[in-house]
């Protein structure tokens, strides 16, 4: 039945909160109102409950090789266990090779996700050098695969980093062609450096990975990237931001009407550094770059999403099992695989931690955890809303649900649950992709391959001037 | 007719953009979506128009004694003009005497504007003195008035101006009672030291005015505010801010997480100081306070506006006719009644000067225009926003129509212009209160008494957790 | 005998150390080397020992009516204890009344000070509005009087405070005749609202002194302070800062240009709020105005001495015995005398806490306990400094001897010592004013009424290109 | 004849002034009075003019290799202009190669200058990478050269730059073995590809060279050089400091408490940009890294050097002919041989534009002409002021002389003066060295070879308190 009308709900918007029916068509929302006329339509019951668009995750490594293996969950165990937290959309990065052509890394991404994925889904690329071959390809990586978003690494020193030269220019090309560049800002150097220091004196325990790359780097390097970006009036993303520091440097940049922004992921709102020095090696199950901080660095984070100078809320899921993936770090915890599972659990944490809370508004919620992605990212207003004429995409909350995060209950692939046995409130009971339920009731019943790849427009289309059409959608 | 249905506009809120038709009850917006049925309803086309939230304006003088003589605009002109010009609800300043019941100043407000209003309205209420008589009275006014936001003048030395003392027990008590306390942030004793000093040296002209408010003075008494209001923990709203000194006294404010919020106004985006220079006196058609600045402070306050520094823009409405009022100042600036007229012409101004330059989103637009206000004044969803169960107050907005600003064709009853010459492009052409038309294809159709006086909530509680209800609308 | 040798000393200046000997004749520095030749002049062993400046403090309030009684410390009484602890010139300041002659109040304390000093001493004026007839008056008491620093307060509501265009208009005086501008920096309004609040709650322990004078409110005042500096072009110096916020607004100001400096005392670098609470009623002898803040703020003074951001450390004596005086207090805080014995103690402080402690170099330490105070209130260079044609101001220190701090072995009249146990090393041995022995060997051998009144220059005077004289001394 | 009196000066130091006479003996300053008896001393009179130390110049580079050439003034040339000029100490870069030993840098440097100079000198060492065998040498390298300060370069790509972690390794070692860092504050990778861009697009001109090096990027790798030296808790010294970006980082890091330095050079203070565009390939010879900035950036500086967070003024003399090498540049800017000629009137300059200009006082001027640097650069109380036991570096200075920097009448052996008909107030005309004339009357009079190698403190030895030593020189 392509019909549905989502009834009763408490509808939630990045602006607007309201009681009523949405009727989906043909997977597109096409009307919203009170008591609507179902008829022909399947009927589905959100009373009692919050109707949100579907989250959208803006930083995801599914199916990546890292450091010898390669992250745990699949575009298939990753976007069901998406789907299962609410979230509808993820854009994943794709990983290129110095030398080998941007296409080649294109395919294979295509070719992991396209028989898997169960939610929509588009590509980040990383440009780790700007060569005459780059020059060429990048616009049409841009023009034909919709591919608006460039990642540049200042950290993970003669691995994935770039250098500031090759940063600049990636700035300049984005500028000319449209797409946001995103830089994981760490200065590898230093951390190169501090990393061999510690071992050099034996110091091999998880905790000193956090010692390694304090958040001064972090600071440090992101000033840097947001000082690059104004030079070239360019725009910028920084993903995973951690720390006073790094807001700081960010807000300061933003004062200047620069256009720079800012992510923050659930592992570093709600959990610290005294994870890592957790007993029989578990701290490593807590072992992101940049690091987890000290606490009171989370105070400085929700602020910043409250006073809108960091913007959205990515989960970096990078996960890998603690046994033999995690493990190669014993004894050297510079081997063990960065990165956690958190792409499940990120919708809800930030509702409960968020919004339970009071730090967030329900309208900012929504804006962090999906709208502002979806503009930032070209796939608005096809995504991250509930209006007419977008996808339905729809996520059915019930907040009264209490439960806990646990590997026990979670549908991820890996071994491990980050937020174990945390306390949470509220849960995505339904989630509709297109109008087709992914997740009903607490089960998946959707299909891996049903997931579709996002074209995404060009950075800044969403900025300019509608024109106003006579009909058919504006485009912002 | 009870029922409406707008058909086939390019429907904007703070959020979304979207094709689409709107069904209006009883004045309530009950439905949204494409090609709705509209039997039994009037049909209202807006193709080829935006259909935006009506404009909401927290910043009005309307019928105001100052300065020995009363703003020419009440609340019949006053709303009027601003229905031709958008704007659906205003917060009108109810001034109060030292000495004398708040009651009996909110009394004589609901006096001038019972019968008049055109838009619906609402009042802040000045706070002057913290009197055992103001400690009773004030909880009662913000519980059966429904006036939430209270105004302090830290300028006007012996007229207005409220001392440090006074100031920070409006902030306790505001945040006590669930009110926002709004500050008018100048140093009111130096510049009454100014002031006298240039006229004691024989400068007289309109231009004194300027140079006798310098942003220096504005800049450090809207950090001073902001500091008071960090320590009472309470909440603050800086009116008409005019200068890069007083963004980033906010600024400052924000990043240290204290709820402190910024207005601005559409002569502080467009005209500078040298309108104060104009000859035959026309200056002092151009004397606000704060004043109007030098032109780079204008590109502080359009960023501020962007990267969420500032948060909405009022008008400051206070018209005097250049004949007879703004004269009383003639050969002592210090005479020239302060204020201009600016209902009208602010929603258009910010959409032309601000979306078609770039400068705004159209949802940014819609925010600062409208929506925030709402909620940072207990409106909020009945008023602000285009969704299900809102008022039906809306704007049906020509993007492609070129006009030109004066007081030739504008409908206030004053006698110039502020923006006399200037270009726009965009206007309203409809513009419905609950439903109604108060103007229809440009033309005023409404009638005086038709606006009601709008009880608000208190600050805060927008930003409380709504209860699901299965039922009836969610209060956020 | 008025010629004499010290000889042997480690000879210490605000830039230089070297071993030698000074000659001094008629009471002038006429001779600096090794091995002088000494025939004529009484000899003065200084092996062993730092030979030092003469401290200036340039803050005291000797013999000084507040709060319904005296401070216990008189011209007689305070100078002997300066000048045991190494200080052998002190600016005091002069109160003023409202109404009343400035004439009266400088010739008040003419009086009091004129028998009595047995070191220099010069006089501030405190200014507390600005009639026609301090107009008229204030540039005589700069010319004649050599009254070259004017304090405001913007503390003490309804008693000391003046208003800010009192402060602006002093200011734009000193700015015109060449005097230096001081302020008490607190936000007077707001602290006599929390302190009447505190009491009405029956909060009335020393302790509450310090939670009603946040230091937020110490902050705003002084950036308040040094925006109107900027403003008027003129020049500010700040007393008794005592926290991060302060340091920070000056040293904001100084970044731009501005000529405002700071002085913090030696309670603010050594003490903290926890005195405030100690029992039976002790707390009151740690009643100072601002108040002693929690500890983390002294690292801010500290690294601002350091870096230049503060230039001066004053005591800001101000004696009232325990027993009878302090006692005033008990059951209201607010009628505690505000103020502590800190004359003697002063210059030994800094050294054992700054210099002992690698905080400050020995040239740093001159340079705020003397050189710098007598570069801005215009005793440059016939005080502060060991140099050929200076007075010779002399401390022949002991860095040797270990010691405690205690009203048992101090010399001042107050019956309590606010460094109480406090250990320290090094000890005045010997100390000379205009070249006669005021202590010798640790005992006082001076005689009331040797102290000489001085005459200031004006403000600026010092930073004036000296002439090239063919003889006599250059003024700078 | 070794003895000497210097009569009748006004003698000026960091911290005084005052008219008298200096007896010199051995070369050394043994007495300092007015009227001082000279038997048996040879008469030099001063009267009408200032005694100064001598300058100290901690930034040149003589007879040092750059681009393919070699600058054309060597330690005889450069250290007579320096001497002409009121500059008694230089410090030299010595430039050191990959792969080699650190001893045949500085044996080539010690070749270069044994016979040549005319005073006295010291090396900097440039640390490019820290091998096992740098890790070896460097301590030997200050213990046994007394080569106290090392030089890393952030630009010059491919050439001089040092990643980020040689960086920090280098203020790690400089911490443990008592060394000062210095930087050369630039971002080198985007320099360089903004170089090849221009290049790319037949920008060749002069002025192409400061458009390709933003003062952005010099800001920027300020604050990371000084973040660094926060996590390293080390010291830095950032040399010629040229912007407004730059000195707010220094004065940021300083606010914390970071033992951060900074040193501008009189080209930054006195011209700007617009000398690039000078024609007929002119603005060769304004073609230092970093560039000259637009005017502005001047007020910043002198700002700094008054507010004391820029400590010294260096000159970075670094001379090249214009015909024959400046002119290798003709074509490609890149080419143009970076550095000036500035050795020879970096102090009047200063006196002129500073003191005579009411910027500097007499004291600030001595201060950040020679003081300083000697106190940083471990040469204190050797050099660096006039005191009892320092070396007499004397400057006589008669500041009536009115004359013009040009060519035709200065020292150096280069081609042409970059201050060029700039009128100066002021002129040394006679300067000792350790007792010696090396200009008398305005004349050369001294002999190459007779400058002597300094052997320099570890950093930090003149922050610690001198023993007091019953004879013998303190050592601070």
């Amino acid at each position: 039945m392509t019909r549905k009308c989502i009834k009763n709900g408490t509808i939630v918007t990045a602006s607007d909160t309201f009681f009523g029916d949405i009727l989906v068509d043909d997977g597109i929302i096409v009307m919203i109102g009170v008591d609507l006329d179902a008829e022909g339509a399947e009927i589905v019951d959100a009373s009692g409950c919050y109707v949100f668009p579907g989250g959208i995750d803006p930083h995801t490594h599914l199916d990546m090789p890292f450091g010898g293996t390669v992250t745990i969950d699949d575009f298939e165990s990753g976007t069901i266990a998406a789907a299962y937290g609410g979230t509808t959309t993820i854009v994943d990065f794709c990983l290129t090779t110095k030398g080998k052509p941007l296409a080649s890394a294109v395919n294979a991404w295509h070719a992991k996700s396209k028989e898997k994925a169960v939610i929509d889904y588009g590509f980040h690329l990383m440009v780790s050098e700007v060569t005459d071959d780059v020059l060429y390809e990048l616009p049409k990586m841009i023009e034909e695969e919709g591919i608006t978003s460039l990642k540049v690494f200042m950290a993970y020193k003669n691995v994935l980093q770039a250098d500031d030269g090759t940063l600049y220019r990636t700035l300049l090309l984005a500028k000319e062609h449209g797409a946001l560049v995103m830089v994981h800002a760490e200065n590898g150097d230093v951390i190169d450096y501090l990393v061999k220091q510690a071992l050099s004196l034996g110091q091999t325990d998880p905790i000193y990975h956090a010692l390694t790359r304090p958040p001064e780097l972090e600071g440090e390097a992101t000033g840097r990237a947001a000082g690059l970006t104004g030079l070239a009036d360019s725009q910028l993303y920084v993903v995973h931001v951690t720390c006073a520091q790094a807001v700081n440097a960010i807000a300061e940049a933003r004062m200047k009407g620069l256009r720079v922004f800012g992510e923050t992921c659930p592992q570093y709102l709600t959990l610290d550094r005294t994870y890592l020095e957790r007993l029989d090696f578990e701290g490593a199950k807590y072992v992101w770059s940049p690091p987890l901080r000290e606490p009171e660095h989370q105070q400085a984070l929700w602020d910043a999403l409250w006073n809108g100078q960091l913007q959205t809320v990515g989960s970096d899921q990078c996960s890998f099992n603690f046994k033999g993936q995690k493990e190669l770090g014993r004894g050297d915890f510079s081997k063990i695989p960065n990165g956690g599972p958190t792409i499940e659990d990120r919708f809800s944490l930030l509702y409960s931690e968020g919004v339970r809370k009071g730090r967030l508004t329900l309208h900012k919620f929504v804006d962090v955890v999906s709208t502002t992605s979806a503009k930032l990212f070209g796939l608005f207003p096809q995504k991250g809303t509930i209006a007419i004429g977008s996808d339905a995409d729809i996520v059915i909350f019930d907040p009264m649900i209490e439960r806990t995060l646990s590997a026990a209950t979670h549908h991820m692939k890996v071994d491990y649950n980050a937020f174990e046995g945390m306390q949470v409130v509220g849960e995505p009971v339904s989630v509709l992709v297109r109008g087709e339920f992914v997740i009903r009731n607490k089960t998946f019943v959707g299909k891996p391959g049903s997931g579709q790849y996002l074209h995404r427009k060009r950075f800044g289309e969403q900025h300019k001037l509608p024109a106003v059409p006579s009909n058919g959608y504006a485009i912002t």
